[in-house]
């Protein structure tokens, strides 16, 4: 078993974190991190737990440490949780320390030195950590995943993108209240209501998708060469972010080639057998009202993204019209760098 | 006063048809019609209403009769808000039987003598009603407005297509769930959740925009010379579509110019002060976060379309985007066949 | 494996008694019935599957029948979600065909020779099944279990009523959306709003509960000598009812013990091991802002009521207070029925 | 017009008595106080405004003030929105500095010489300003109102006892999420969800119904000779708090007289006319499935109870049980306290 630590344990993303390795047959936390107040508190007191599962029996004791790698000792791989601006700060520390961060925080992601990794997508992005580790000196690294709903559009670009040239996405975001934290969204914000902003969300869209589908050339990153322009939603629902997406192709194709590439899609997670590979990354669904939040956020144990209504525009055929769902928090958070840690663990 | 009747008065529309006009300067309603079943029935007994206002006085003792213009005298124009199937049928008997049709259903939109109207955007297309009564022998005639969500749209495409090219549009809407009539959505599809599908709603969408903003020369429409596409979305929100807008633009436009077109627009309604005629259609919000349907969807009395997030795609620096929220039972139905009534009671 | 059918098995209760059933240890679907509409149809394209889990492969391809004893053969037990008035004609006809009905409609549950039986609280009444048999001379015999928020209460009431003497209860329920089935409840009806009526729901809780509660002399039972009064509630919640109850209680009590009597309350069920009863039927939850739906109503995989708020009424100290929470189409219904026959056919 | 101030102007509460005011026939808003943070803004700078109604255009530009008596000249009466911590400091100093405060806070509400009213309910113990300016050596005074639950319950108790024996009153409450403030209750909180509880507020509910119902006898108030038992629960709605109500009466009645006293209830305030005071203070409906919070809070401009479901107990036929719906953040906050100002200048 691997020692790991969750930095940023106790909001809502490090609750995800522990409920996804409590029992995980490769890792083992042993190390929980929190802000100062936090810190020698046992982690059921210092959390203000909010998952329906309950808070694993492993955790309940452990006692919470600054979030500083003097403190965490023994540990290989940590999460990290935390919110940007302390992510910034903080992740070189423990990477200088000789530890593999694996972030979903948004401040190292578009460092030319860092990889942002969707395993499925570009595994081979991780060959980066090599130049990482040489620019900065660290005996440990960092490796990030995107942005909640950039990895869900993603996973549903890359086969597509793989078989046809794409020149132009449109993509429009209803995005679940859970991205936000648990503070983030108040109800008197959203209760019969939409809120047609969601702060650098789009930016992290655009820029994200074309880092993730970009060519790798040993050293660095080409950004894919086409274009993504993205509107984010915030809508009245706990989890799950649905995405609807306009795709101006870039040669002919048929609906049912486009829904093969999508059932077929398989990546090196299902290939290595990980434990969070969901089995079909890309699940197509052929009811007309699907996919939904509701319904479709846990296919693959939240890991799997959904999508259907897949079709040729009506208007414009030489375009590609489909909607998709993922769960935001598992598949777009939490469960994402565990999946880039088990896969660096496997490879590495 | 004219003398005014409602087609279908016990349904959402019909309600609102009914809130709407009780206290209008010009109509009076004389004459509520509904299916078999409800006819002889006192309307407050034939009613299951559901509006907060709470049934008008005026109208709780009113006798319902059958769908049949034998049983409508001496009204001079009915408001339709039957279902589509029975309009294709009823509709014409009215317009046979020398009544005004101002109809909210969508039967006979796309019959090219029937005026297909927003009185702010064409409404020259009136000059079809000498056509359509001349092909049909008729001495009434049938007016339409377009689908709640198209409405909403294209009060925002009009300013901009007077002043601008425009080559391609890209909308995904969130619409809510009154849009469906009242047990339309049940609240196990809806709660929590998103259903990314509303039967024929993108085709009426594609068709009738182009239709709306189409040339008329005296005697037809010919279809305005770009191309729409849609994706549309039931949201959990009770009264108000959002729709998140992309434009590829023909031309060179500047940000604050698009904002002027918005705000500057007025139409033949508002030139006339017709009673429903909001002062402004198109409303612009500055915040970064509007408009919102719960916050924006009774601007102008429900009547005008709010405008938001108005901005150059970062992306592709040739498009427009932004959001809209406009009232769909209100500016998207009821209000829109009144608007048209009065136009036509005033000019015609 | 015991072959079991399901009566109703398109609906919301119908779907739920297939998900639970689908990999059950002694129990195999062999039969599907529905209206004579969906008779003939495979079950996959017969239903409209609501239910997260999608479809159990087993079942997909089963074609349905007529809800008619001789369209269902070789089957032992039946499960009934039909509605009630369906129920009243149909549940005999199984019954004297020699099936055994375990039956979650309200129909038969107030004969005075049909059990009302919740397995943990009042197994005995299963004796009455010799009286209706004899009575009715029937091979097979209906059992049936409560409605869904008399269920739950009726759980937490049975481990005081063995110890203490009760003189009133009051109980004000928050209900959940499922409960009126998939279309029951219109979306417009419950955004943002509260609905302070449900059809029969009251006289359902204030009468099913002494029946349960009630004494059996192995001939007929004599209702429990309290009273309740409750007053009904939907909520926008998808799954689980909410209940807030006043106790009057006619001896003195410490709030520890009663704590004590719901954590350590086993019944029956829990003695024989069967398939789904839950390991503790009443869970104690002691944070401040607990039981609630969202979070608890799975507890036990939905077979457990959580309890909270346990306190001394500040006002009247001879009262006792809590809430409670209970997954209504689960522990409420569908997984009630299931357990009636596990007991009855472990034990007859 | 008489100057007034709101304290605590830019929250909730803050932003409902300038819409309440902004249009008031004898009040002139020229004061608005906020936080030090705040201060030396105009209004619509210091804001995050709320409301669907828009700020209004005369404290646009508005300069906020710290919340301290010496900043606020020339003004007659101020309505206390702060919270209660900052209030039990700060109200003492306006009203020792001379002015009037009709607070909403719960700070001072039990203090033996500051007067709680509800204008229709008990406007006789305004009389112990008198007191209050004796004991404390102030020329100004506080007169507050109760909380947002007890305000809408307590509307109905009052017609009831004034004409009945009342024994003991239990009450389930099912509060909007408005009651706690913008941030208050996180979506992730309550989204397919009820939280049953809410800090201190079944204890205000407990002690400040019967202080409202006491009897004064020129010097202090004797609390009402019955009892009230509270559960509290949050529930996913905007606006407006919805109460089951179970009384044990003290002697006979006839339900319609019930109706009948609630609806001919008219108080001081209908008497003066006063410009706030709604019609019938209390509303009964008939519907079966009303008052519900969404189609009844803004009943009588959000300032009525509305009332339903009004029955004799079923199983204790001498206790009476029924529903009600008001308005919390107008009746029970906002409107509250400019009712209770709106006396004292017309009888003071």
């Amino acid at each position: 078993m691997v020692n790991v630590g969750i930095l940023g344990a106790t909001g809502m993303v490090g609750q995800r974190f522990i409920e996804l390795l409590a029992d995980h047959p490769k890792f083992e936390i042993t190390a929980l991190t929190a802000s100062k107040r936090s810190a020698g508190k046992k982690y059921e007191d210092a959390v203000t737990w909010h998952l329906e599962s309950g808070i694993p029996e492993a955790v309940q004791d452990t006692v919470v440490v600054d979030t500083d790698p003097a403190e965490v000792k023994d540990v290989e791989i940590v999460f990290s949780a935390l919110p940007a601006d302390t992510a910034a700060i903080v992740e070189p520390k423990f990477a200088a320390a000789g530890m593999k961060v694996a972030s979903n925080a948004s401040a190292m992601r578009m460092e030319p030195d860092v990889p942002l990794v969707i395993p499925e997508v570009n595994p081979e992005h991780l060959d980066l950590i090599e130049t990482q580790q040489k620019n900065r000196g660290w005996d440990g690294f960092i490796v990030t995943n995107p942005n909640c709903s950039t990895i869900a559009l993603v996973m549903t670009l890359k086969p597509l993108y793989d078989q046809y040239d794409i020149k132009k996405v449109y993509v429009s975001t209803m995005q679940a209240v859970s991205g936000a934290g648990y503070n983030g969204v108040p109800s008197m914000a959203i209760l019969d209501n939409i809120v047609p902003f969601i702060g650098s969300e789009e930016e992290k869209m655009e820029s994200e998708t074309l880092e993730l589908l970009g060519d790798f050339d040993g050293e660095s990153v080409t950004p894919a060469g086409f274009s993504l322009s993205a509107s984010c939603n915030r809508v009245p629902v706990i989890d799950g972010h649905t995405e609807s997406v306009f795709i101006e192709m870039g040669e002919e194709f048929e609906v049912d080639d486009v829904k093969k590439s999508f059932s077929e899609f398989r990546g090196l997670p299902q290939k290595l057998g990980l434990h969070y590979a969901p089995e079909s990354p890309v699940i197509v669904r052929e009811e007309e009202n699907r996919p939904q939040p509701r319904m479709d956020r846990n296919a693959g144990h939240g890991m799997a993204v959904s999508v259907g209504r897949i079709r040729r525009d009506a208007v414009f055929p030489e375009n590609l019209k489909y909607t998709l769902v993922g769960h935001n928090t598992i598949r777009g958070a939490a469960g994402a760098s565990i999946l880039n840690a088990e896969l660096i663990n496997e490879i590495m």
